[in-house]
């Protein structure tokens, strides 16, 4: 396909404010035409949520040079599914979530809304990838980030993959002489362990901050966490047919229903 | 284990007023001690949300006879891991969520607040089971729903499984006598096709609802929907490592990193 005629579809859960969409769209746009649908608020966090009991608001802004852009009332999720079917009327070549300002490797993918927008567009059978750097700062540099979106984003349109391959690419914090590329990852076995923060108000009521440590369980070299830990970029193919095929077998011959 | 000695912690993503929930405690009352933690308002869409940028509340309610119950100003995910920390302080023996007020078979386990609650308690080492009753309404019937939730919870806590083994249950609209039993299923491949009703609000200015229409695209009759078409209740085992191993292989090939 001419790269004028392609669609990329650049969105976030940081909002269409935060530095990291910003890099994500200098990154990519040599590859084709850049449409933006971002939330108008920060969305860390909101997982897969969809927006219900409310109606949507969308707004075009316009804060990056010469490129149509979107803000949304929404979750990432809303903000991929009003693209489609308000914007676009039709499925983009290809969809890029992020960069998010912190990491979202291993058990992160499931409360992280930068790959639960890669995942909507996934779902209707679009190519998308989530980018995540792991530093957490608004003042982050995004220049080795930006390489690998670029990078990344060019071997999928270029790649003769199934419809809907999803991909989360999480990049290290490092020196340029210390990055070692690409490395193709499976997720790590992790887990947050948390401890809330309980304080009290001014009226004597208690209420609780989320907190927590993450805690990798996994030994694997083959997984994103050693990835990063060894200055690779990780890159895990993802998949939203969440059958436990092993767990179906052992009840189905346990069981005998 | 003695089933004095064995605690169940019920959540829901209906919220704790919902008729589901008190279906779900009425039928796993007998198989051990019961507390309830569950969203204070209705929850539906969350995925696997959690709260991150505001404090949650925990309040103890009393509107189950002789029942522990907890509501929680967060979302499903957040009862969760707030009734491990604050409540429990240790591993309820098992978790049940639901019994949600619609379907969330097939993809819909992505978007589900029922299954996001049971799949933190999975991530967490914890059996747990989600359950949707295919009837949306206030005043559904839960009569059969109640039969399979004994029925599975009993399983499950008389198996040999895994740690964090974890079910969706998904039970039809269906009269007593046309009801087949338990069918163990893998997720459906199917989405939902989105088109928001585009609205002005008095000002003038447009806002849109999500709407959308359910699309099976798969013909197997392994599936859990085929399962519930044909009056049995679905059982799919399901797994939070969300790697796409085959894509993994196929790229690692093509790539050559």
């Amino acid at each position: 396909m001419d790269k004028d005629e392609r669609i990329i579809l650049v969105t976030n859960d940081d909002g269409v404010t935060a530095p990291g969409i910003r890099a994500l769209i200098e990154a990519v746009s040599p590859l084709g035409k850049i449409v933006v649908v971002a939330p108008d608020s920060p969305q860390s966090g909101k997982g897969h949520a969809i927006t219900i009991g409310v109606p949507l608001r969308l707004n075009q802004v316009d804060i990056f040079e010469g490129i149509e852009a979107w803000q949304c009332s929404g979750t990432p999720v809303d903000c991929v599914k009003l693209a489609r079917d308000k914007i676009l009327h039709r499925k983009p070549d290809i969809c890029v979530s992020g960069i998010n300002h912190g990491a979202n490797h291993s058990i992160n993918i499931i409360y992280s809304g930068t790959m639960s927008a890669a995942m909507e567009a996934a779902i209707e059978g679009i190519p998308s990838i989530g980018f995540s750097y792991l530093d957490y700062s608004f003042s982050a540099d995004f220049t080795l980030c930006k390489e690998v979106a670029y990078d990344m984003t060019k071997r999928v349109l270029e790649s003769d993959l199934p419809a809907g391959s999803l991909f989360n690419v999480n990049i290290p914090i490092t020196e340029k002489q210390e990055y070692k590329g690409l490395r193709i990852c499976r997720q790590a076995n992790a887990k947050w362990v948390e401890e809330f923060d309980e304080r009290r108000d001014p009226h004597g009521k208690k209420y609780y901050w989320l907190t927590g440590e993450f805690k990798n369980m996994d030994p694997g070299e083959d997984t994103d966490v050693w990835a990063l830990e060894n200055n690779y970029a990780s890159v895990v193919p993802v998949q939203f047919d969440l059958t436990h095929y092993k767990l179906k077998e052992q009840i189905t011959a346990a069981w005998k229903l």
